[in-house]
């Protein structure tokens, strides 16, 4: 894995993310079509590549300054220089302000020393742990006596000719599920002292007379604008899920497209399977799902790439969703395809089983899902609060219903036992139906926290209390910008802007456009169906109509079944990359 | 694995279930006992114990004569002949009835000729196949040119030196996702020639003048019979399945009682994760339903061994369908409990990834689940008409609700609404519950298919439309199963009749009957929330009951909290077991 990474730095394509005079291109949409592209071929080095590139690198570039950039940016990109970015602790994962490893200034040496306090304080699961020379080493900064937080550190921790310097202890975190081509490890620091230089100080530094300084005066506000400048690796990690999503979908439809089994009407053939209602079922709304979740990335990389200060907050937030919604589809449609293959899909050699273990801690990595839907909750309540109080009651509405120009459906009598196909096919409908849940489960967790709150109860109780409610809103919120997104895809599509990534699937089909929209249809049904339980609840639709768009499903499944060959060719994974192709 | 098993089969174990003359036991209930158990010690072994004592030598014992015991059956307990089971090939595995490989009655020598027609017809995934002397081959048996359908023919594939016979190529299946430790192989039969003496010969023979006889008339009857005798497979494999579940959730809960994080409330220590409401939601339900579910198996096993020959369908449709249940419960439960435990659910040491990797394949094999839940709805679709054709109308409301005493609510509108908690914890409302349900799917699915059919539809086209409905017409039967097998189990301790399995739980606990009692409450209210979209639909309960069954659900969740520690300790897995612990 080393030694193809080094190959890929020496092409260039490391650095891609990096200022040019880093030997960068100054591209992070290059950076994440490669990132993206690797995941094809293998997760394990997808990783490898985004810790030397992306974690240690971004962080270096990001909370560092010039001196640090100049110091290690270039060396970096050409992987001379091979890092790891050490975070997460033993005893703390999601939690990083409660990380305990320290670095106390020492003014008399003008130097850091970082230490490890308990084994439970040493770092793990670090990326690269067993190659790296340099740790960006996250600890309480500890100045005069005084915490002012997590910031981070850059500790050398190998010689160039890979030996471990002294007071470092390294440990390989043994065999895993997957990812096995990644050398993680844990690391513990012995009262190691670097110069005072070594602090990653964009954010807080140490002055010459020993003082810590801070562009921010808020501890809080400090701490979350650092890791936000992270949050390019929940940019970048879900397209690799989805890399892997794409993979398993390619392989168990065309395997679906080939296998046959059971006698036909006709009995000269065996029925495809593929042509059974079920497996078109279980194959064809998580292709729809993988068009969809494309289009949600592909919006927030854009948004990233384009970001001002400003947007900071909603990216993060959007980036936090985002991530936890494309990897737990990924873990989702992994398997399906796995039991949808049969015993061919249990064989190492259909790469199931790489797809699956290589991905399983998507789910967990860069944010514990739940812990980001969390995260995602609060900041749609923190907005929500705003528009509140700027606009009296009804500024939810305005909140989640200002992004959109269409006009939201109330739950009118009439509309909600409309069932006919026109009705159920206009924007007027899904869109509003996925707007109303959006921004009724938004409004409706603020209402509850408030509830609680005057009633007396603490705000972390509260918070308790209303923690799966807080999941369901901002996945809500997720698939509504998905849907969004996939809208104006489907509409630039319309309009003769074809978007390169559904360029391969329009070889095969007259109308693009159309086969689009109906994929993004299949989307928003198969969606409110699996909602369909709180949307009945909340007497958006009555039975008849939930009925109704189970039917619309099973036929939209049934109308892409012809063009579900072409959908996934439209992935645009080259064969060569999809392992052996699954005999028969 | 052959070593470990030689080690069982010295200890009488792999024997169990033969007859007393053959080395046994005659005890189905201690080999099942041993196989859940050894399941709770690697996968790998117990998928290998089970196919030499319980496939190959199940095939010889139910499908053979007196003189195949006597040849066969005490050196396959000892396992000083190791068999494999040749069912599957590569072009044919849920389709039984499609198999290619033949065997041709040669009078002259009172031989049959085994031989693969082409490469698909090869025999694939065959466990024990690098090491099996013997196969028990199905294949189509031709005696005068005609065919006689599938019938199995014990064929000598490797010298008691391990060197392959003539005739004979094997290829190992190459590395999978898990139960690596199972010798899983692909078998040809090139034109070789056997006695026909080694035709087992219970269901169909060939007479000393060379025709073909069988005591069933019917070539499908046939058919069913015999593979019908073979179900015990599926009566043991769901119990690994459980008991592979049942370790995953022991070492989550665990972890979870232990694992803090994020400052509590009082700041003086973080938070136990279980104690957050979504980690109680995301496994407490889990474990309610791995006790549902254990006494939904154990009622199987019982009914399996306590079989008439009148009983034999209903015991096979009912072991397909919790075959199914129980094995997707697995692969989702397993998944679950990987991403409760974080980074550390990733490392192999927590046995996750070989919990995952090895149960991946049991939603496949002893029959694909999906198409076991077609399986099983077909024969209530055929109990259904027969009760239908006797009593007219209402007969299927006999059917499905005679089976339990008491009186099915029917859906009036004081019911629909009512959400008082005494209600709701009611066997009057949630056993109703499930029996219209159950009782409901499957009577529409007659209704839907007499429809299409008098519309001029063929049966199989009728059939293929109402294949997702079909699925969960049986889905619904069988949580119906589960949850009356439960409820008799709480009944059972409620009179002081304790079951050995919940004996553990109860050291811990003051009022067992009383927990126990709670665990199926919420299994069976945690099942309706999961159905509350399709009860919705179907109007048996309001959007306010559903939203109540919600909060129940929580609540119930919060009141095991305190218990689940006993709960999963009540699993009974020795902590040997159960793989290094959970380091924090």
């Amino acid at each position: 894995m080393l030694r193809w990474c080094k190959e890929l730095a020496r092409e260039g394509i490391g650095a891609l993310s990096y200022p040019v005079e880093y030997g960068g291109h100054n591209s992070m949409a290059e950076y994440a079509a490669a990132f993206e592209t690797i995941a094809y071929h293998d997760l394990s080095l997808t990783i490898k590549f985004g810790v030397q590139f992306g974690l240690w690198g971004g962080a270096v570039y990001n909370l560092g300054t010039k001196r640090h950039h100049d110091a290690y940016l270039r060396a970096t990109g050409t992987l001379e220089l091979p890092g790891c970015f050490a975070m997460t602790e033993t005893g703390h994962g999601s939690n990083v302000r409660g990380l305990e490893t320290t670095a106390v200034y020492d003014h008399d040496n003008r130097e850091l020393i970082v230490h490890s306090p308990s084994v439970a304080a040493g770092k793990e699961y670090i990326g690269n742990a067993m190659h790296a020379r340099m740790a960006a080493v996250f600890c309480q900064l500890i100045v005069n006596g005084e915490s002012h937080g997590v910031h981070a550190v850059v500790v050398p921790i190998r010689s160039t000719d890979g030996l471990t310097l002294p007071g470092i202890r390294v440990e390989d975190n043994g065999y895993k599920m997957g990812l096995n081509g990644v050398d993680n490890g844990r690391l513990w620091f012995d009262h190691v002292r670097v110069p005072v230089g070594n602090l990653l100080d964009k954010y807080g530094g140490i002055t010459e007379e020993g003082t810590y300084t801070s562009p921010i005066e808020s501890p809080t506000r400090r701490f979350f604008t650092m890791l936000g400048t992270l949050v390019g690796g929940r940019v970048f990690v879900p397209r690799a899920g989805l890399s892997a999503a794409k993979s398993a979908l390619t392989i168990a439809v065309r395997y679906g497209l080939r296998r046959r089994q059971f006698p036909s009407e006709s009995m000269r053939s065996e029925t495809i399977i593929l042509d059974y209602p079920n497996q078109q079922r279980r194959l064809i709304p998580l292709v729809a799902k993988a068009y969809a979740v494309q289009f949600g990335l592909d919006h927030l990389l854009d948004r990233y790439v384009n970001r001002t200060e400003e947007q900071m907050r909603e990216i993060e937030a959007m980036a936090a969703g985002l991530k936890s919604y494309a990897t737990w589809f990924a873990t989702a449609a992994i398997q399906e395809c796995r039991e949808a293959t049969g015993g061919k899909g249990y064989l190492a050699e259909n790469r199931f089983a790489d797809l699956k273990g290589d991905t399983d801690i998507f789910t967990t990595f860069e944010g514990d899902n739940t812990v980001l839907m969390q995260l995602l909750a609060k900041s749609l309540l923190t907005e929500f609060k705003k528009s509140f109080q700027e606009d009296g009651n009804f500024a939810v509405l305005k909140f989640i219903g200002r992004r959109v120009g269409t006009i939201v459906t109330e739950q009118n009598p009439y509309v909600v036992r409309q069932t006919d196909r026109e009705h159920l096919e206009s924007r007027s409908f899904y869109l509003s139906a996925f707007q109303f849940r959006a921004r009724r489960l938004v409004s409706t967790l603020g209402s509850r926290l408030r509830a609680y709150i005057k009633e007396g109860m603490s705000s972390y109780q509260a918070g308790l209390l209303c923690q799966t409610h807080m999941i369901e809103a901002a996945e809500a919120y997720v698939e509504l910008l998905v849907l969004e997104a996939s809208l104006a895809r489907v509409d630039a599509l319309g309009d003769g802007r074809l978007p390169s990534s559904a360029r391969a699937a329009s070889d095969s089909s007259a109308d693009l456009p159309d086969l689009l929209q109906k994929v993004i249809l299949l989307y928003a049904h198969h969606t409110i169906e699996q909602h369909r339980g709180w949307y009945l609840e909340s007497d958006y639709i009555s039975g008849q109509k939930s009925k109704a768009i189970r039917k619309l499903v099973d036929k939209l499944c049934a109308e892409l079944r012809p063009e579900v060959g072409a959908l996934v060719d439209g992935f645009g994974i080259p064969d060569k990359l999809l392992g052996a192709p699954i005999a028969l």
